[in-house]
């Protein structure tokens, strides 16, 4: 017999896996303050719009803000490389399925211009909102103090995954986050990871937010083209532990925000009650009439010329943000209203504010929602009979 | 590394993945006693159907109850806006799907009349059946004691999730339930929980019955919406413990109704092993020749004018109350005969009567039925070849 | 919190959950011996054909007897109803899916004709190989001897689920099986169970074999209408180990035979890993194109007038008897050749023998087979584009 | 109660339930050294073609063999029976579904040529690349000398499963693979194995690679018809283990290659975060533009007269060779550009080459992706409305 021991696999738990469970208490849907603060401003909507070209450009920026949500603009993607972006984004929308990697690589080969980033900017500031903006590492010395100067509130690093230590050809280099957060005049946020340990890390050189999130995303394929992803419901978990320990370890309160896999309203309830300040989420705003996909949502990892990934998907146009936001909803598939849904939770399971939501119990459950629609279809088609 | 501890997640059980073990003492089919006693009142048949308007009117809550089991009214539904409920009912059943939300919204618009209530509960009470009724707790306070004065024999306070502790927007208020149950001249009964804690304090108010089930029910969309829902097997089996050791306290026996997704024969009897006295069904009785859904099946949620819920769901035709219940039935399925399925289940596990059956052993299994018939299909459709 | 404890639910696994691991000892495939020993008669096929009318006739129980294999006929079905069963069978065939249930029942209906089982038994025998047949408890006290005085060679009391005791409407009696067994001439085989408490009772009645299996075969709805049923890895290792048990206790070794859900030879061989001394199979059997079922297969618990269970299923016809238990085989899909994968099997995992296979390594895995098949056909559909 | 104990079963994994976690270093995707070293040979890109006749012919093996990697040839199929194989692979691809057992089993028949083995060998050694070929045991004391004569750098013998111990009809027998290794004029590699005591035992004999996967491959039955199959993640991990055990006794490094179930990108970093210093694919390559099986891809199993197993899968034609190991990739499904997959794999991970990729951290997952792609296209399909 090998003495030798094999390796260790710990279960991770993703969002489908996972139900809320009420208590002995229930509140009014009134009464649940639902809000968040990320970066020293308050989100009457702890909802954030992804920084993907398909969710968000000026226009649907300035209707989420006003909303109470925050959408994020990515600087380094069409709204900053064309003038009139949105002939590209039809494109976009149009081109055939076997063209449609190559002619991503077309479009994001045109270069980034500085003075649309300022004008961009400063058309979501003239809306009266919060502008947030998003960057890679590899520009963000240059982009950030860019956007700051242009008028931006809060500055997003995002790369399919942070790290603290970084290995370049001359050795461990590349951006010195800590002296970037330092410099910068306006709060930094960083992402994606999905540990506690470098939830810690990254915390510790300043930041006001962490993203948290690999590999599950719809628009995502990072885990069938590299293997790499963690199912988020332990991923939340885990950052949200390391969260609370740096607070004990320094008095400050790092907000953690669930990004990738969300779909429906049930999905932001659970990411909340797993420990999350706010999620940030793409497709179900890329579906509203206002969103700049024409409704269809990719995700940013598809220009990388030499290793495309990130698909695009028809998600169609269901209802104005409006509708998705406050709602009503003519719909009953957690699609729209979310921040009734996110009430009714709150209510239901007696949570009062954030806080108390992420002291809700979760168990391990099948999804049955899922299994009785299928079986319900599957009925229908004739498959029991 | 992380010091802080991350959340627990429990594994919680449907009533799909568990499977029931005969034991070594099997007995005659005619000899188990399968009735059970609800709020006083002796049922031969542990079955109560639902309080929704697609299953319960008064033509079938005599039919129901003459065959043994109960069916509860829903005395805020079509049947005391609408002097003529039909029409409304063919309606709902026609519109389109585009329109139906809508329309839903639209007919529940309508008041309740209590006049109607009272004419409705006299109809059924000139059945020679058990009256059995159900409202909202907002309406509770004024409709309970008109049922109980109209002829109702017991009353349901049913919402999603009911908690001994509610909080409204002038501090802790809401129906002080151990009052109202106090105050009220026939038994009460409340729903729905899932966990021991809740039973335990909702029996100590003085109710007589308890239904479990929040989320997995056909036409119920609570889980992808809020995110909320608990499997049946282990919240009955999790409710069931509460209620013994209630009985240990209290010297009370107060009966548990699980209630939610519970499909056919099998399920019920499944519900009854982990612990239940009764289930409460919708669609299978939704799919008799005499319910008034006219075929369609929807949950109550749905009307909510703000968080629509609950789908509606063409749950076809099927046999008639008769065959559902007492058979013959025409069908292999579990659908049919209910009576003589629990019968035959009592006898092969070898149980005499309810306390019996909750004694019988449970296995954590996967669904060979389910995953045999997909198999058998996809074979037809040639998925194996 | 509540204090009671609820019910505990362990895990049990199907045969589709397993697999068998090689260890470092590989065999000639011409090598091992593949024999088993039932009742005192030894076959070099370790498999017997259901008592199902759709698999056995006096025909099919030769050609399967000569291969090495047996085969029992069931004495209460068609064969023993009819003079000509040819043309019944037809007609169950032929009958619409609306018309089935009504119409077995109108089959079965017709008495069992004393005649017809001495006939068909004489008919098995003039075929030289051993003659088995089944009935139910009820008739095996009449049935039982006259089957023995006909010529058969065992004689098999086969219920859905079997127990030592029975509790009747004059308190326990039923068949009392240990005076049964010591009053037949013939070995006395019984079934079914899944549990080692009961394998090991009966084995103290003096049966020569006990059959293990409730709920999981193809033509089986147990688990639907009733919530009965045990995955077969499980169960079967459960009552080897009860027979291991008693053969430590009384120096007797009783085989046990895994009857249902087996579905091709990678399902016999992980029975016979589980410890299984044969398996009892019916749709691969009636599947062949001398089975009397004439592509059709039905459990039989059907004709049951009160409670029918056991669908008709169109199994098809793939091959001879020939091809399917002695090869060669034109598929590659484990319905044909099952000696050819039986001794393979063995040899792979370096069995010499039954008692050594019983000893081979067993995991729990993932069926990759099955997912992979349906990623295949899947993709096929586009489902992954 | 029994007391003799059941048998256990110990839960094992494959690649689609585990995922690939992120720490807090990564590094510049150009820099990962991602070479390993079998048998002495650097190969730059750590993955190897099958030895099948729909993967594997002279012009392939060159073609891989340039771009950094290894092809093997079987020198018992169709390159070495035919003169011309072209013409035979055209035929197998067309043949009817019907005729292809009984066409695959004539085709086989014809015997190997001595003077066509030495023929291919040449023609890949004149292509200036590593020379590996693959034989079944039973004629590897004879062709292995043969092909060494003849210019191969390796020798792979390659079963099903493969074992230390062998028992003939004459008793423990058949090749000694000690002292053929001994003998060889060429390292020799063998496989297939799941176990890490088969690996330490098969190490010991002196090969220079073990090969780990047995019935997990697409073009694999095993475990349908033999009930035989081990998930890939726990076998690779197993074996490994008994690598680092093996190093650490002798001081000798043999690499393990994972071989079976791999089918992207994603698999192959799984592979190796696992423990695997190679991986070893088949239909991955059969879907090049350059692959001998024309789009068709089948297993070496098939041509067995008596048991075939191995279906042929059309698995069409996507790229080019280069465009499949290379790059750019047009699609991001991760059947493309596996260099650039892995690089950027081990650069997420930290990993600056194969030692550390071997230390990566592994989670247990639900395959989010193929759950998400099911789920999008079942939304589709209107399974969700």
């Amino acid at each position: 017999m090998a003495k030798a021991t094999q390796k260790e696999f710990k279960r991770a738990y993703g969002l489908n896996e996972i139900a809320l469970v009420p208590t002995n208490l229930t509140i009014d849907p009134e009464l649940p303050d639902i809000s968040t603060k990320i970066a020293g401003f308050t989100l009457d909507f702890p909802v954030i719009a992804s920084a993907m070209d398909s969710v968000v450009n000026p226009k649907t920026a300035i209707e989420i803000g006003k909303r109470g949500g925050l959408a994020v603009l990515n600087i380094e993607g069409v709204q900053t490389r064309y003038e009139n972006p949105e002939k590209i984004l039809k494109e976009i929308a149009s081109v055939s399925k076997a063209d449609y990697v190559s002619h991503m690589q077309e479009v994001y080969k045109k270069p980034v211009k500085e003075a649309l980033i300022i004008k961009r900017i400063k058309e979501i500031k003239a809306g009266g909102v919060i502008v947030a903006v998003s960057g890679t590492p590899q520009h963000a010395a240059k982009l950030g103090p860019l956007a700051a100067e242009a008028g931006a509130d809060m500055f997003l690093i995002q790369v399919t995954v942070i790290s603290t230590k970084f290995k370049g050809k001359n050795g461990f280099t590349g951006l010195d986050l800590t002296q970037f957060v330092k410099d910068m005049p306006i709060p930094v946020l960083l992402g994606n990871t999905t540990t506690a340990e470098v939830t810690l890390d990254l915390m510790r050189t300043g930041v006001e937010g962490i993203f948290v999130g690999i590999g599950p995303g719809a628009a995502c394929t990072t885990r069938g083209v590299l293997g790499i992803g963690v199912p988020m419901a332990s991923a939340i978990s885990d950052c949200a532990a390391a969260r609370d320990e740096y607070q004990e370890e320094s008095g400050r309160y790092v907000p953690i925000i669930a990004d990738g896999g969300i779909v429906n309203s049930g999905d932001i309830c659970k990411s909340l009650a797993c420990g999350a300040d706010a999620v940030m989420i793409g497709s179900p705003f890329a579906k509203s009439k206002e969103a700049p996909g024409f409704g269809f949502h990719w995700g940013m990892a598809t220009p990388n010329a030499v290793l495309p990934r990130g698909a695009r998907v028809e998600v169609g146009t269901i209802a104005s943000l409006q509708e998705i936001i406050d709602g009503p909803s003519n719909s009953d598939d957690g699609s729209q209203n979310f921040k009734g849904a996110i009430k009714t939770c709150f209510a239901t399971l007696g949570a009062s504010n954030m806080k108390e939501m992420h002291d809700t119990p979760i168990i391990v459950a099948p999804s049955l929602l899922t299994e009785g629609k299928i079986y319900q279809k599957a009925q229908n088609l004739g498959m029991y009979k």
